[in-house]
This record gives C-alpha cells, structure tokens and sequence, in this order.
C-alpha cells in the first residue's frame, strides 16, 4: 500500500489483512515510545473504512481529540516514520495540520470536531467544492457542551454533514451522563440502518390514524427507557439529524456498506457505531482507562514499565483532599471524566455521595462547584491546567465575581512533554491572574502540595493551585500537614550578601536549588525563594530583595506573557523600583513536543541554562552591557 | 404585600391584579433608567405563580441570565429601591448574591442556571435540607453547550431538579437552531401535562405488541418532525427529565396547578412555558429585540429617547465587514445569538448565505470560525468582549495555535456602564495578550476601526479587534480607508522636548490628549500617542520614548494585570531600560454598574483624574519622592 487511495480498491480480505498490521504497528510502537493506545486500536477498522470508502485528498476527515487517529496516521504517508511518534521533532500524537494535508484539522482538546467538520463545510459549498465532510466523535466528546452547540447549529442548517458516533462506553473512565445512559439504551437495540430516500416513502404511507390514541398518549409519558426504546437515536433525530446505527465498529463490511449508502441522503446524518477500547489487545481490551494514555509497556504481558520513583503529585493530592473531607463533611470532589488522572476516584471510593464525575464538561463542572459553594459546601474541583482553559469564563464570573470558596485544583500544569502542544498547561498562571479575587499557588515539591490543599480548604475565597505531571521529588511527608502563612514566601536559600535572588514558582525551585550550587562554583552568590503564591505574592520579600541585591530573578514554569514575572515587573514598575529584573519561562509560542527535559532545556529552565543566563546578566550589570 | 411568602396566600384575582402593578412599575422604571423590559415583562405570571407555590426563604431560584429578573427583585424587598436599577450605588440588573438572600446564585452571562441550580441542590442533600431547587432558563440560553453538560449530569443523578423553560423563541434577537425548530413542534401539541405518578402505571399497561410493527419501523425513520410530534419532549425525556408542557405562561392558574403537582414526580423535571417577550406592553410586545435591552424611552409611545450622536462603532464595524465581503467573497461573518447588537443582521441581508449566527454558542462560534478558515475563507466573529470570555480555549487552540486566520471583533469592550459586574468587558487584553501567534488591535476612533478591519482582513493570521460599546467620536469617515501599518503606533500629539510619553489604548487616547491639554496649562510637555496594536505593540516607539521622556505612561481601558502597561513593563524590564512607567487601567477588582461616565472616574481614566496622576509621578520623579 502506497497511498490513500489505493484503498478503495482493496478486497475485504486484504484490508482485514491490513488491519492486523496496522494493530501490530501500533501496538509495537506505542509499548515503545508510550501512547494513546486503546482509543486507537479501537478504530482501526473504522478508519480503513472511511478510507476505502471516502476520497479524502477531496473529503475531509475531522478526529474529535484526535487520540484514535494513529491508524489515519499510518495510512496517510506517516507509516515509515511512526516511529518517532511523540518524539522531540518526530509525529505528534494527534492530527496537525502541518504534518500533512490530510489532518484538516489540528486536535487535542475533546468536542470541537463537529465545530471544525461544519466550517469546512461550508467553506467548501461557498468555495463551490464538492466535498464530504466526516466528523468521528466518541461517546465521551460528545458529553462537552460545544459538541451539543454545533450538533444544534447542524441540524438547522441541514448541510450533508456526516457525524460518526464512536461509542466504546468510555471517555478516558468509564463514560457518564444521561447521554451515556441513553446510548446504553441504543445498543440493545437491533440495527435499524437504512438510507432516508429508502424510508421516506414508506413513512409518508403510515396513515395517521394507525397511530392509535393509546401510542399516543404512552408517548407523553415519563418513562424515557420507552421513548428511546421505540424511537432509536430520537435526541438526534429531534436535532435535525437522521440516526442510523448502531453498527459494529469493527465490521468492516457493515462499515463500508452504511458510508457508501449515505450518499443519497439529503440531511445531517449522525451513524452511531459501537467499538471496543483496546480492540485486539487483550491488555487493553480488559483495561481500557489504564490503556488509553500509556507510558512505556512491556508488549507480551502488557506490563507498565514503570521506574521505580516517589509518589506523584497526582497521588498526594487525591490523599490530601481524601484526609480534608475526612474531617470536613461539606468537602465535595468533582472531576470532567478524569477520575483516575486526578486521582479522585480514590475520593469516590471513599466518599461516593461526594464525588461528582460530570464528564468532559469543565464548563459545567466549574459552575456547579460555583453552585455548590453558594449552598454552603467546599467544592474541590481537579481539571487538567490545559483543560481548565475551557471554563475560563466560569471562573471568572460564577467563581471569582462571587467571591465563592472553590479550590481548583490544576494538575498537569506546565510542559507535560510527550502529549505537546495542544497539552501543555503553561498558560494557567497568566489566564487566572487576571482574574479579582483570584488567588494561585503552586508548591515547590508534593509535601507543600499537601500543605497548600489543607491551607487552601481553610480559605474563604477562591484558590487555584497548580502543579505538574508526573512523580514528586521523593521528600518526606509531613504526618501532620504545616499551614502556610498565606501571600507569604518561603526563603530556601539564603547566603551573604546574595548578589541575585531567584523568585522561583512551582516545579522551578527544584531548578533554582540547583542552578544556586553551579553560581556558588563560579563565586556569584544567589539567594532562592520559593515564591508560593502567584496571587497575591509576597511583595514585602520582593521589596526587601530588591534593596539587596543586584539583580532580581522570576522563574518559572509558565509563559512569560502575563505571568508570574510578568506581575513582579508590574510590581516594579508601580513601586518605582528600579533593580533589575530577568525574567525566566516560557516563551510566547507554542512548545511542541518532546520529554519534559528535553522540552524544558528548549525553553531555558534547566539549572545549567537558567545558571548561565544569570550570570550573563548579572555581568553586563556589574561590568555594562555586552557588544 | 409585605413579604414574599404573602404570595402564597393571595387569591388569583389578586396575582393578577399585582401582575398589573408590577408591569406598572417596570415599565415606568425602564422607560426612565433604561433596562431589560422584553424579557421581565415576559416573566411576570410566571414568578407570581413560582413565589406563590413554593417558600424561597427555603427553595431556591436560579435565573438563567438575569435579565427577566426583575419581578423576582420587586417582589423580594428591592420595590421601593427598584427606582434606582443599574445606577450607580442602586440595585443591579440581574441577580446577585450580596443584593438579597433571594438572588441565590448570580447571574448575566447565559446558559449557568442549570450547573448552579443543580449544585445548590447537591449541597443541600448533603447538608440534609430539604428543599426544591428551580431554574429557569430561556429557550437561546438552552442552545448554549454548558446547559446540556449540566442537563446531561442531572438526568442521570436523577435529583429533583425543576427546569422551567422559558420559550419566547427568542435569545435576544429570534433564536436559531435545530433545538429551536424542535420546540416549536411542541408548541404546535396540545398541553399533555401530567404527573409521572399518574401515567406510570398507565404506561405499564401498554401491552407492547400494541407497538405495532409499522409504528417500529417508521421510528428509526428520518422525519425528526413526526418523532416531535408523537413524543413531546423526547430530548428531554431521552436525556433522563420528565418534560411537561408546552403550557400558557401568562396564565397564573395553569402555572401554579403544574408547580402545585410536580411535587410527586420522582426525577428531575422540564417544564415547557410559552410566553410572550415584552407582554403587556403593545411596542414591546411588536419589536422585543428592540425592547430586550432597551435605553430610556417615551412609555407612551415606545419611542426611544436618543441624543443626536455620531454613528457607533457596532455601524462603523457593520459597514466596514460588508464592504470588504463586497470585494472578497472569502469574507463570511459569524455572531452568537447577537445579529443586532454585534451589527451584523445588516451583513446577513447583503450576504445571506455568508451569514452565520449560532445562537448562545460561543464555543463553537470560535471552532467553527477556526474550521472556515482551514477550509480556506475569512471568518469574522463579532462577540461583546464579555461573552468572548466563553471561547479562550478555542482561541487559544483552534485558531492560535493553528495561526488561522479568523478575526475576531469585540464589541463592548472596555467598561460597558449600566449593565454592571458581569458585562464589562475589561478582561480582553490581558486574556488574549497571553496567547502565541494572537494580534491585538484597538482603534482611537471609528474611523481608525474601520482601517483596522480592512487591514486585519488582508492578514494571514489570527487578529482580534476591540472596541467600546456606543457612539463614535463623530469624526470623518474616509472614503477609501486607510491600511494601517502593522505594529506601528501612530504619534497623536508631539510636543518639543517632552518629559512625558503617553501610550493610550483606544477609548483613551481621546482622553488623553484632553490630559495633555490640562498638562500644557500646567507647563508640563506631554507626548501622546496611539498605541494601536496591543500586540505585537510597537516596541521601537517605545524604545525611543523611553530615551526622551522622563516618564512612560500606559493609559487602557483595561484590567491593570496583565494587559498593555504589563507588557509594556515586561518589555521594559527585558530591555534593561530604567525609564519610570505609570500604568493607568482598571484596578484588580470587580467594578459595578453606573454611567460609563461614573465609572471611568472612579477607575480614575478620566482627562482630569489622568492628567492628575501624570503631574504627581513626574513632580516625585523630578523632585524625589513625596513623603
């Protein structure tokens, strides 16, 4: 097979063939390099499919979050080179537009994919381009709330657009909903696939009066299982949407009989199929959530090459919150689909009347925290800092403009390396900071994240802490967590008459420490600060160093744009103090991917870089600038 | 009437008559103060028939939105201060929290209602109160994603939940939508509002051969409307809600019957209410987009009192899209749910079918824009600054980091007035500024608006314009517009030798080179110019500024964190430039409602109070620090 195309030639037995390579392909390569394995063994038939059926150097394929898409990757021109995938300048894990003409749309985030397939729609009708646009969605996108917008918006307009519902019964966990419930209910159903010109006649011949009085009035009934049992896919027929499914996602044959019969119909069309996470791979098949984003694995057991390494950040939080309710019953848990990613499923376990999985709907989630509060509890909620993006505007006017005491939680916060640019949470500092009432915190290892959850969920008022993936740096763990003096920093370092002082934020302490001992080598002497609270920060402590030392240092692990830096320059500025000041973090572009070292050294924050770049610049000011 | 829980007690004839009064007073209100008229005086039987069923000093009622809130304020306490609505000091447009214990949960932006009512349910189950928690929402806030994430969840916990659906089949101008079409179906049905308890056995009785095969087969069909029509409310009954309705809105007996029975219903509960935006008021009643939010008027004769001004900058934009689509068939125009007041309807009519509004969805009006883009055309999405809030995460993502080419325009930036908290729109610059790849721009005037946009529109990248909300300075528009210089700042007023260089924003030039005036008269030289681009910002002018003026002064209509004047002490900081800067902007804090006029005085962004604060940093720059 040499290129897309070759596919709509291809016998059943041959792309079955195929598949099994593809399978092993993928499976080879993610035990190697880590990856989204079960989302895309899950379509690999559905993708070969879509291919054998659609031309798409003309139609346009649109992956919602674009985690299933490795199959679309090798099959496009990708397959000699997915070795490198997730790699520092290798394939990236999801669709990108620059890495070929058939990703039409870059992904990442759940939800947008009926958004984008709309838009290229229409852009080809206005273009007077002939062209199919298929947007394949699972079951668990399809929970976001844009995904519903777009669904509306389609279902007025009435373009030929083409939906595939790939239900596996899964977001990451385990799906929820009344959505999930109601596709649950589909399922049983036998298929019912047939083209709308095929039906239009025969409904248009039901005589009215068949339907008797009882039907009728049965209809208006409460009881939503025989709604959905008599009327397969009716939210979406009510959307303006013509339901056929469901469809087994891994038949082939089934599969390219229904995309090529859609041609005739002259509406929206919504193909709900359904798939098995893992599908192949008897690892994943009967573990699908810890297969769906995975590290390195051993192939034939399916075994996690873990190293051996102290306790995550993820895993001190999910106790921390888990000791707080114990003592504080108004403490409540939410997540958006990530129960074992932030680690609150262990809470749900603990306390299941208190924990709340809304699905992947942080919009939803920020609010009802929001609401929650007003009712009087003390709502944790724990989101990804990538994915924290979409509540944005909660925050700020259900959270902040309230005043509300909800603690967000921002796991995964800065580079989190392979998953790239569509992943990293490297704007939370800059977007939270903006906000009154507002107040961010990141702790320099995971005892202060201990210490901060328990200080925080004494406050009256919004906090945000933000933390990044991965192990914590092995320290011990208080028994009895400290509170933390709030808006105070923590002097970590501290030698006679530092020339510098580093302001350093989260994860970047560790670096600082480290980058202090190389200038001690080289007789610059430094002082390092842990900084604790982004929001408010310590201004006294930025004050006092700012009379002492030559040059004043912010760093961390976040863009330079509106950061933590970026408030200590304001601080300054407004205090007309004129100490100088370097600013280290991230730069204003978007990091691709790479390891989290890799990555980090690309953007300067390694103990070696961040100790070079400050003695360049406490040079130039003690000895003028360099030309 | 005294208290609220009066109501419960009051005959119908009563109601009716305090409906009148009510009315009364709202009407007499706007007219003087200016307000939301269509939507509260839509909502007056309806919350007379919810005040006289349940207690809300126990219950609680969330408003979607807020703006059909002001019987719920008269009602509860605020009647004899209801004269001083959305002025400064007075009562504010739309529920909140601090106003009443009766404004459970504030509200302004659309679509919250359900996430909060919701959590304030959950909280009171955990804290073992008994109590119904009821949210009322409009049919355009139901078309926004979070109100199905939030349904989605509450249809499978399965709390007595109360939905009250406000169906006017408006958001603010006509509502869009499949959603849209399907509830108006229901509106064609007869009242089938029963309780659950009474069908339930009834439809247990069904034998289920009486489903005859016809009926089963014409259910997988395509006809979404006979779906519709046999099963009222499927989608709500599909997503786990007992839907009851479509029933009269302004008829307080049938209201208070339904109220009055939903007690035995055991699961959450739509309630579909038709009503008549701007009811009893006949201009109101004839144009409720006009009278949805409304300046002061002629209450005889519906006659909008306006003061003889200059074409707005919502003409200006309006006039500037259409002429550039006149020439550039790529150029199509997005809204959410605002055709009028983003004035964009007149681009609708030029170009229909280049014409997108997407209802309450600013979500995916962004991804859309972005998928339009990648399909090769030139959207603009027009959204108040506010509401633009909702699609950070799509800016960032499907535009940003994709560097597509979609313009975003933000009416009502800066401080919007009357409409308060939740309305201003002071957060654009810092929130956008923080994104890679993202170009800010801010025009002096409308005729600079008008150069931006067809500047904008030749560019290949992301580009966000802001503007104020109301009228334009009045000056000439030029025939052939002007291209504007990328990243180039533009000197407004230059005097010899000047000790101080302003950098104004938009809004605030004008008011600057009145501060320059104030400041010539005191002797001191004032430089001022139009920043223009807030990104990338001209770097060069203010390099050179800073080597001639004795104090750099950033003046925006704008949050203080993170917006112009922090990058511009950012840039400075980098640069190792020692020149003093004063930043001028919105302090970090949450600023009510007033006149715009008010408001800017007390953010201290007036030519005076400007001016003011100008000479005080130079007189303790040039003759030390004051003390």
């Amino acid at each position: 097979m040499t290129s897309p195309a070759d596919l709509q030639t291809m016998s059943l037995t041959d792309l079955t063939e195929l598949a099994g390579e593809i399978r092993e392909l993928i499976l080879t390569t993610v035990a190697k390099n880590g990856g989204h394995l079960a989302p895309s063994l899950g379509t690999v038939e559905l993708t070969l499919a879509l291919y054998s059926v659609f031309d798409f150097s003309r139609d346009r394929l649109v992956w919602d979050v674009g985690h299933q898409a490795y199959t679309h990757k090798i099959l496009t021109g990708r397959r000699d080179t997915f070795h490198t995938l997730r790699t520092l300048g290798g394939i990236t894990g999801f669709p990108k537009r620059a890495e070929s003409p058939f990703d039409s749309f870059g992904v990442g985030h759940a939800s947008t994919s009926i958004s984008a397939a709309l838009g290229l729609l229409i852009a080809a009708e206005i273009e007077h381009v002939n062209r199919r646009v298929i947007a394949v969605i699972g079951d668990g996108a399809l929970t976001g709330g844009m995904a519903f917008e777009a669904l509306n918006q389609a279902g007025q307009l009435k373009k030929n657009l083409i939906v595939v519902l790939n239900d596996n019964e899964m977001s990451i966990d385990k799906n929820v909903g009344a959505m999930s419930e109601y596709l649950s209910k589909l399922r049983l159903k036998p298929q019912y696939h047939r083209a709308k010109k095929e039906f239009e006649g025969f409904v248009r011949n039901i005589p009215f009066r068949d339907i008797s009085e009882k039907i009728l009035l049965a209809a208006n009934s409460v009881h939503a299982g025989l709604t959905a049992a008599i009327f397969p896919g009716a939210i979406f027929e009510a959307l303006g949407f013509t339901y056929l499914g469901p469809i087994d996602g891994h038949d082939i044959k089934s599969l390219k009989e229904i995309f090529s019969q859609i041609g005739v119909i002259d509406s929206p069309v919504l193909i709900h199929i359904h798939t098995t996470k893992g599908k192949g791979y008897a690892p994943a098949e009967s573990a699908p959530e810890k297969f769906h984003g995975v590290g390195k694995f051993d192939k034939a057991t399916g075994q996690v090459l873990k190293k051996k390494s102290p306790p995550s950040y993820t895993e001190i939080f999910s106790q921390a919150v888990i000791d707080c309710a114990a003592r504080d019953e108004k403490i409540v848990a939410i997540t958006a689909a990530m129960p074992s990613g932030t680690g609150l499923k262990k809470f749900g376990e603990f306390f299941p009347r208190r924990f709340f999985d809304v699905g992947i709907a942080e919009e939803h989630a920020v609010t009802l925290a929001a609401g929650m509060a007003a009712g009087g509890l003390r709502p944790v909620v724990a989101i990804y800092s990538t994915f924290m993006q979409r509540a944005y505007d909660q925050i700020l006017h259900d959270i902040c403009l309230q005043n509300l005491p909800v603690l967000l939680c921002l796991d995964r916060a800065g580079l989190v390396g392979e998953d790239g640019a569509t992943h990293h949470g490297t704007f939370d500092l800059a977007y939270l900071r903006t906000i009154p009432n507002m107040n961010i915190l990141a702790p320099k290892d995971e005892n202060e994240l201990r210490q901060m959850i328990f200080t925080a969920l004494q406050r009256n008022f919004p906090v945000a802490i933000r933390y990044p993936r991965g192990a914590g740096l092995g320290v011990t763990i208080d028994a009895q967590p400290q509170k933390i003096p709030w808006g105070k920093s923590e002097a970590v370092m501290q030698n006679p008459a530092a020339d510098v002082t580093i302001f350093a934020v989260g994860t970047m302490v560790q670096a600082c420490v480290e980058a202090e001992k190389i200038l001690r080598e080289k007789k610059i002497s430094v002082d390092v600060v842990n900084a604790r609270f982004i929001k408010p920060f310590d201004t006294e402590a930025v004050k006092k160093s700012a009379r002492t030392s030559k040059l004043l240092v912010t760093c961390e692990e976040g863009t330079l744009l509106g950061g933590f830096g970026s408030a200590v320059a304001e601080f300054l500025s407004d205090e007309k103090i004129s100490t100088p000041l370097l600013r280290l973090g991230i730069p204003d572009k978007f990091i691709e991917q790479g390891t989290r070292a890799e990555l980090l050294d690309l953007c300067g924050l390694t103990a070696q870089k961040i100790s070079q770049r400050i003695a360049e610049r406490l040079h130039e000011i003690i000895f003028g600038f360099l030309t």
